[in-house]
């Protein structure tokens, strides 16, 4: 599991027992982790740092003018590596990182300025490397945004020889009063959705024990398991520019290791909580497949999976219509309705079975 | 080896037969490998970035500031990692990792805004990460620099459960007027040399070939391998503040994968060479002992290893006094000389043995 921390939480422990944990992927390490990481970063604080929001990026005050910040934000595309290496497709990796990179700082309505990528390697293929750093080069066009650097690290021992890692830091720019403002949240409001199209960046170590590898090439819908499991992570920039132009847009989230459930709860006020109806939207089918076969409960499935939502909005009930005319792919998948503190801030009713 | 992008070049191929490629690293592939992204990114460029120095770190113009641009890299540790993961000495990797990054961009002249890490593991162990991570805090602080944010990501089936990979980006600032003005150097000239403490963070894969890990805890002058082989990557910052604040500084280099030779070429404009007199300076006994344990020639010991110099500075000749007085450790290793193009931009004379 990808773990960022700039939101530094603490996940409440599961009751049921973990398939993502048998998977190799230790949740609560990653939040003892994180807490380790908050003790030791509060006194460091800098003037110029701004508080983030729901912690997908950090801010930094643009130097010379008070009235903007730098967003930046590091990521990696998680153990998704592992089955582009085994395929030897090299192609939507790096556009998986860009995108990835470019909803982190969007949350904060950030537009990107440069990117910068790592890649490691077992033994450096120029080729294949060529394909990989070509991968975010087209993503980065397409948000017009400077690929500047990056390091390319052929370490043997580390990595196994046909074996890689990529990682990237994007660097955006906000008008600090175009931040969303989730303090104006409130009961009424409407949650839109915009789709997610397989796993995208997380799951990965789950969804590769659930399917083993000589099951990947083998037909699954009207592709095979690797295309599925490869589907590029979406870039909701166009899509999130287009409702913002029509709508107050409150809050968003984007929705990565952690779910639907502590990607929303990150970016709520304490005096709210979120209420999903999974009826209004539809789960991938390699979602489907992957809850199936590891038998995952409601409360792990929502942990480890996107389940079919890629990104959120908070909108007034009342620009909800305008929104989805302007992009007709969001939906209504939820609503706000005010919170007590001993209620979970996320509440997701399950779909009706048949 | 790790490769910076930044800086697309072509490496002469090495005539002698290499150690460095029986320890794993390939040269060649890396500079194939950074052609190729020159081709792929050449169509790239967008309006706000500006042309390096070298190639240390990307440079972008600073948004609503023409006379400011924002100055950013990302580099690795190598496997350097490997050593710390097996001795469980994770101390001082991060500061490996900001001042091999502070120093990349005080090429330029930038002061350090803000880091951001990378950090994936086998297995997460909460305390390690810490460790490391606390490391990064550490030499942030000592650079007044914000540590924004970063990801630890546990990735099963990439890395060995006691493993890890360490990365970063930094991003400083630089009034484009002060930028180096490389240009501006002539014959005459002298070059400065800051001291090398070891390795730094270049020449591990070969260095774990040559001192195998069975003798790492065995004693090597006042202390053990280990100690010498992770003697921490020093930060410049300070001494090059000093030598600038009394010297014209024509241009610098951070010495690491490609050693003296590459690094300093890589800044100098093409009608001046760099001719350097190893008498002038001492290389530390773990690098003797890696080049005699090797039978490195001349070529190969001063393309891996920094050979005890680990940053350079152009001044004028009349400034040398002065800046060696501001910074003892400083000392006139060489001098600039008018180059014809067929002569080697870069001449070391070696130290006359006995």
């Amino acid at each position: 599991m990808a773990q960022s921390w700039e939101n530094p939480r603490i996940e409440q422990k599961p009751e049921s027992p973990d398939r993502y944990a048998g998977a190799g992927v230790n949740v609560e390490a990653g939040n003892e982790a994180v807490a380790r990481y908050r003790e030791l970063l509060g006194p460091l604080r800098r003037a110029d740092q701004l508080e983030g929001i729901g912690g997908f990026a950090g801010l930094f005050r643009l130097p010379g003018d008070p009235g903007r910040a730098l967003v930046a934000s590091t990521d990696g595309v998680g153990t998704k590596v592992l089955i582009a290496a085994e395929l030897r497709r090299y192609g939507q990796v790096g556009a998986d990182l860009v995108n990835h990179c470019v909803n982190d700082i969007l949350v904060c309505s950030a537009a990107p300025l440069f990117f910068l990528d790592y890649l490691a390697v077992g033994v450096l293929d120029p080729a294949v490397a060529a394909k990989i750093v070509a991968g975010c080069a087209d993503a980065c066009r397409q948000h017009d945004c400077a690929l500047l650097g990056g390091e390319t690290a052929e370490m043997p021992g580390i990595y196994q020889p046909a074996h890689f890692d990529l990682a990237g830091t994007i660097v955006g720019i906000v008008s600090i009063d175009a931040l969303p403002k989730p303090a104006s949240i409130e009961a009424g409001d409407a949650i839109l959705g915009l789709p997610a199209v397989g796993l995208h960046t997380n799951g990965y170590a789950l969804a590769r024990s659930l399917i083993p590898p000589q099951e990947w090439e083998a037909p699954f819908g009207n592709a095979t398991y690797a295309d599925a499991l490869l589907a590029e992570h979406p870039s909701y920039y166009r899509q999130v520019r287009a409702i913002q132009a029509v709508a107050q847009v409150k809050a968003m989230a984007h929705i990565t290791g952690g779910g639907l459930r502590e990607n929303v709860a990150r970016t709520l006020p304490d005096n709210v909580r979120a209420v999903f109806e999974q009826q209004r939207w539809s789960v991938p089918p390699i979602i489907q497949e992957l809850v199936r076969r590891g038998g995952l409960g409601e409360e792990e499935r929502y942990r480890v999976f996107n389940m079919g939502i890629g990104y959120t909005l908070v909108v007034p009930l009342t620009d909800a219509a305008a929104a989805t005319q302007a992009v007709p792919a969001a939906k209504v998948i939820g609503w706000i309705e005010n919170r007590t503190h001993d209620e979970p801030s996320v509440v997701i009713h399950p779909a009706r079975e048949g």
